[in-house]
């Protein structure tokens, strides 16, 4: 049987299913145009890092080099440096997270973390709860694991306790298996939202009662506007809940480094997946980032950036309200990086983003945020990386084209 | 219902079937022993770092955190770094692959490159075919996604094409799924045996008329003792050959940075594979790997570190010669990592690992390299990282062991 490549369609034979089960996405056309130079850029989940201390990451890592190469360029241990992981605990223990340093799984970004984890756990057809909306790349990794999504109703305290019970009865009644809720409960993506207090311990129940694992992402826990934050959900539900954290939004992302707390019951599975996916994490990248860290000064730059994302954030409002056409909404963040706009009725976020970037500006429409098809009339804003005149001029062509669009309806 | 998960046995229910699908290994165990304070390590196929530049490379990191921190320091594009791809293109061109920079995906390390070609082709129940034996980490990958693993005996040439052609056959008959070839061609791991380039020829056209994909994997090819390259397979077959490249080997492991040639047909779902696995690789270690490459000299390091090789490889021939007991019986590797070494009657390499240990010294039994059972009387030594006094050393406790073993027999 000879299989000739030439056509798109003879090589499909040679995927897999779950990659053929996977939706196309209009997505990735946005994060490419947000590339373009010149491009203001509301799409990506990206911090500012203007700053940060490079000098004395540049002594850092001479001084790792000088001392430590060999450690720091040789392989490593599949679940991170021991230096790093103390300091993990540490960030962990300001959310009211007690564990060890042995706990905490080291990973190549949070996003790895929660590929590992859904690989241990995930089986085709698995029902994974998330809120709707949820970020795209968390849901992304579920469904390549051939997960369906079911999104959860959500209100201004996030997702709604009572929902998430009615919809976990009804995928059992419908014979599937519920196998976990996907959750951002910090300033969540996009929606900007924090998980009330109360309902973090009625989630929880929920999921014990029910049978699911808790994904507890929180990559943005630590930007509060005002330094505020909430308790963790892992601390009560340690034998259900996968904790995620990350330094790319707290740090920077590149040297794309996060962690994962697992149920302990998990631990060595988790860890096996991280060491098949990619034997370890960079060594070197780990001490520099543990050298970050030793110097508790990171914490007053952490502080810097939550008062410089209240004034993008403030700025972007400010605005918004000026140039977006009436009835336009959009919620209030107390943190984190996303503005969540609901737009009047007739505007198609995801039809008007190529005539917007066609201007100069680009956000992403909030389709990618769900995966039953709704969100055409949403959009999400970052306000972290652009600067405050960016933000200014980049907002005024948005509002441009849905002006235009509303008037020409 | 609720799911109390305090005993291993209740926690298996969330647990995925591909990590339940998985045969436990003793393997771990081993080199969780190789980690220990002083013991003399024959089992990590880690490089020597000893003569690399780290002065310089220090120098480099200053100036890309000076000059380009806030590109470093971001989420970058998911196939990689262009100036890097640039120099990986120029690598496999010493080994006749003619590539464009567009053509190459960086990954965090050729294990995730693999990682990422078997998600978007596997499907649990395929057949892959893998030399008998083969790198024990490149076939937990496959499978993780539940393939199942067929060796393909071989000789000193390599796997041997008939046997290929008669297996592919035997599977097909069989009902089941034959979906590509696993091989790595030079300084194979662990049997250091090279496919000769006629088989090259035999074995892509076997595999193109069979239908199979051809899983390239060639993190040795430049670690010939006399610098002598072979023809990769890639450009015979292109439209079949995920070709896999790795630093780790002919540099450092530290900056977990390898990469991938896929077949131009795959190049987009295996993107958004990567992108789903950890968004990208990290832009900082991709420009200082980048910056590492801008200075030709890296190749006269290889070629010390090639002398080098060879001499410790010597070493541990000779030290063996005079050690183990008589019938002890080894390969003639003429390039990379390691020693495939087969025991006399009635020793099991796996079983005396643990005596070794004890006695300060370990090997990876040669189970760990077949699927299915095969290798008990098998064990492989890495003689790179080692001193040559380490080696001697080494070498003389663990023939010791094995001559008391049999003496007792």
């Amino acid at each position: 049987m000879t299989v000739p490549l030439d056509t798109a369609l003879s090589y499909q034979c040679f995927l897999s299913d779950r990659v053929r089960a996977a939706k196309p996405s209009e997505v990735r056309k946005v994060f490419r145009a947000a590339q373009r130079p010149g491009m203001i850029s509301f799409a990506n989940g990206a911090p500012y890092l203007g700053g940060l201390p490079f000098d004395r990451l540049a002594e850092d890592a001479q001084r790792i080099l000088q001392s430590r190469a060999a450690e720091a360029f040789q392989y490593g241990a599949s679940d991170g440096v021991p230096e790093l992981r103390a300091h993990i605990v540490d960030i962990m223990r300001l959310e009211g997270i007690e564990a060890d340093a042995a706990d905490a799984v080291v990973t190549a970004g949070s996003q790895q973390a929660l590929d590992i984890a859904a690989r241990i756990t995930i089986n085709p057809g698995d029902v994974v709860f998330a809120e709707g909306p949820s970020y795209a790349g968390g849901m992304a990794v579920f469904t390549s694991y051939e997960a369906e999504i079911v999104h959860v109703p959500s209100d201004a305290d996030g997702l709604i306790p009572a929902e998430l019970e009615r919809l976990s009865a009804e995928v059992r009644a419908a014979g599937k298996t519920a196998k976990g809720l996907y959750t951002i409960p910090n300033f969540q993506n996009p929606g900007g939202v924090n998980l009330s207090v109360e309902r973090r311990g009625e989630v929880g129940r929920i999921c014990r009662d029910q049978g699911l694992l808790i994904f507890e992402d929180n990559p943005y826990g630590l930007l509060g506007f005002e330094g505020q934050t909430l308790p963790a959900i892992q601390p009560q539900f340690p034998d259900i809940t996968f904790y995620f954290g990350s330094f790319s939004k707290m740090f920077a992302p590149g040297l794309r480094l996060g962690w994962v707390l697992p149920p302990a019951a998990f631990r060595g599975e988790l860890v096996k997946a991280s060491e098949t996916a990619q034997l370890n994490p960079s060594v070197f990248t780990q001490l520099l980032m543990s050298a970050y860290l030793d110097d508790p000064a990171w914490r007053d730059t952490l502080d810097t950036y939550r008062a410089l994302y209240r004034e993008k954030y403030q700025t972007l409002v400010e605005t918004l309200s000026a140039v977006m056409p009436a009835g336009t909404a959009w919620n209030a963040p107390t943190g984190g990086f996303y503005l969540w706009i609901t737009l009047p009725e007739g505007l198609d976020a995801e039809q008007l983003v190529y005539e917007c970037i066609e201007r100069g500006a680009v956000y992403v429409p909030g389709t990618a945020f769900y995966t039953d098809g709704q969100g055409r009339n949403k959009m999400r804003m970052s306000f972290c990386l652009p600067t405050l005149e960016q933000i200014r001029q980049g907002a005024a062509i948005i509002g441009e084209v849905f002006r235009e669009a509303l008037a020409s309806r």
